[in-house]
């Protein structure tokens, strides 16, 4: 077995610069614990000026990663760069096919790609490594591809993005708008400046719960057409409400085999305040695994961020350096299944629905009127007067009910003149 | 590489039993995952006529386990008897000697020999796996092994044995006392039906906190004398008033590195009603790990039973048909240190005090003009009086002190007539 180890570092953003660090400072403690030496022998960047928190030498420097391949023997590629298409594909593909192993935390790519290119890494015998791509420092990959290994797993769900996890506690907490509390997040780097929307509309988590279904299920990555939503329509209104009533706001991603089918799905859930996830708050991960036998093991942690991202990719580069070469998604591609889809429009919910209405005579019983016509039955109904202005808002929780038959009945209070705007509809979680 | 795998089975209880069945069960999904083949060859027990879940055939079983090394040519092996030493002991040399592979739940033989075991293991080039030995399903171990490889640990805690945290948990649902929760434990199959000790008095929790610290550390096994309580003197009255007060009491495990030098222990704690910690209820394990730079992970699950350690077990047994020879802890025993113990003397906390007390006048000035030379001051005073019986009950919780003080202080309370027997201390969780 090989006793030295290239590596190379594409993209040194935020998180390829501080495991740039982390590298060289855990050289010796790496070596120490698998009996191999490592050495990074090139990186890439766009622009080798850009102010960074730690330096990075110009003797190894390279702008374009291509390049890399024709000049440098590498052993292990970081790919850091994040995008789901484009020179991340590009770079990962020329590495398997090189031969060189590929750590990368770009969850776009392995859920937009991750079937094809586990299949190249297959077939050159090399290692892809993708634990950082989800839940940041929470080895939960690992854990059930390795640690769950032989049990049948059922469900996996959970909180998989710090970002608007952080902001639907901080609106609980600080009693502030979304857009406030999006302006502070983004002054915490816990959300992008430029761009937040990939977190805030749920694709984030979505493309985690892709990758989490295909180790969980031994199911090819999923092309269904999902129930995707976001955090955006949430209002600090309904935050309060739902306290009001014992119930936290979170944004769920759910991957579960129902007789047979796979559903998935990323969409804000009402919890209970009781409950273990109801209680995961600010930039927490939370991912919950029901198995048997293993029963549910649940694993908590920091989501986000270069520190528990670069310990991810370190441990992925340990896993690596200890020798083994091993299936992507645990299993030879071979024997990976495509599990049908169960139908979104069964998936079935107790809601919550808030009207904000024209205070007149009426409104009420035409909403509750239209709710008995389709067998939605009423378990809560909170009416809350605003005088002043001539209007009122009406939650309620209904029993539980089909996707399909909740649009249906909806879709009329389009037509609604005393009905302000189109009522927002939170699930709750079962 | 070896293609075709042969396993042992020592010992057929309640988890070697569910084992050999679910190996079987599960051979076509390990060989699947592996590319190899596996197959029990060997089994061993002391009664093979014994009463058993699932039945075991005749042909492969041995009544000495020793003589499996002379008859077969082995591969893997499973230890499931549970041993400290003796035969336990006798069969995992002997299986690393012969260059066999070692997967076992036993943490009492690793907390009492796993350096020696492990250097033979090394030796040998053979792998030494025992994830089964702590906190049941959870891949805990693997996760500070492989997950958190390169993050600096600074401490690792939790509740490590189910048994007790069920009980405590049971008395405080069900309103009853310690000898009625036990029972009901050992009819549930969670304690010991003959000698339910080790899981009470610490011990078990005590071994997890060694193999813990040495992962956790790179240390070697320490020898160190701890502070170790299990819950033998938790009354039902204890958990009530802890209630009241917003806490609960839990059996914590805690593995410390405090200014460089290792402090472990096991014992009751009262820990806010608030926190993670103190809603991890019943059979259920939780491990918290803080490290750098991932920050505080929690893994928690089902601590115990056959299904859970079985998935334990099994991972092991993939992690070595995946094919590569690992350090036991993690680190080749030559590069384990052993850090200074912390002196227990100064471990310092806030502390709950129960007296049970004559009700006289003066009784409690007595008390608290002793903490008060002690400089052990008063947060709360609740006193109950219990008229009929003229006696009351009061229970204190003081502000920070450590060890020795609090030792010293409460000495004299032996010899106080109206103090009816040595005060009740629990030590509140920071």
């Amino acid at each position: 077995m090989k006793n030295n180890y290239n590596l190379a570092i594409i993209g040194l953003g935020q998180i390829g610069n501080y495991l740039y660090n982390e590298i060289n400072k855990k050289k010796s403690d790496i070596e120490n614990k698998t009996g191999k030496k490592i050495k990074i022998v090139a990186i890439s960047a766009k622009n080798i000026n850009k102010k960074r928190k730690f330096s990075v030498p110009k003797s190894i420097f390279y702008k374009d990663p291509l390049q890399i391949f024709k000049n440098e023997k590498i052993d292990i590629l970081f790919e850091c760069i994040g995008l789901s298409d484009g020179i991340s594909k590009q770079v990962v593909e020329t590495a398997l096919r090189n031969k060189i192993h590929v750590i990368t935390p770009n969850k776009a790519l392995l859920a937009k790609h991750g079937d094809d290119l586990s299949i190249l890494a297959e077939k050159n015998k090399v290692n892809l490594e993708f634990e950082a791509s989800v839940a940041g420092g929470i080895p939960v990959l690992r854990t059930i591809k390795e640690g769950l290994a032989t049990n049948k797993i059922n469900k996996v769900f959970g909180i998989l993005n710090g970002t608007t996890n952080y902001i639907l506690s901080e609106m609980e907490n600080s009693n502030q708008s979304f857009d406030k509390v999006l302006q502070k997040a983004q002054k915490l780097g816990y959300a992008e400046p430029g761009n937040p929307k990939l977190d805030l509309n749920g694709f984030d988590a979505f493309a985690k719960v892709r990758i989490l279904s295909a180790l969980a299920f031994n199911n090819r990555i999923s092309k269904n057409k999902c129930i995707m939503e976001g955090i955006e329509k949430i209002e600090l209104k309904d935050i309060e409400i739902a306290s009001q009533l014992g119930f936290r706001v979170k944004l769920l991603g759910i991957s579960e085999v129902i007789n047979g089918q796979l559903f998935e799905t990323v969409h804000p859930s009402l919890v209970s305040k009781k409950t273990y996830i109801g209680n995961v708050n600010g930039v927490m991960n939370a991912v919950i695994i029901e198995g048997k036998p293993v029963g549910q093991s649940v694993l908590q942690g920091e989501g986000a961020g270069p520190g528990p991202t670069s310990s991810s990719l370190l441990s992925d580069l340990l896993s690596i350096l200890r020798g083994n070469i091993k299936y992507p998604f645990g299993i030879s591609n071979r024997k990976r299944k495509l599990i049908k889809s169960f139908n979104n429009e069964n998936y079935t919910n107790s809601l919550y629905l808030r009207f904000d209405v024209r205070d007149k005579q009426g409104v009420l019983s035409s909403i509750t009127n239209r709710l008995a016509k389709y067998k939605i039955s009423v378990k809560r109904i909170i009416q809350t007067p605003d005088k002043k202005n001539k209007k009122a808002t009406i939650v309620i929780i209904t029993h539980k009910t089909t996707e399909i038959n909740a649009r249906n009945c909806l879709s009329l209070f389009k037509k609604n003149k005393n009905i302000l705007k189109f009522p927002t509809l939170i699930r709750l979680y079962n």
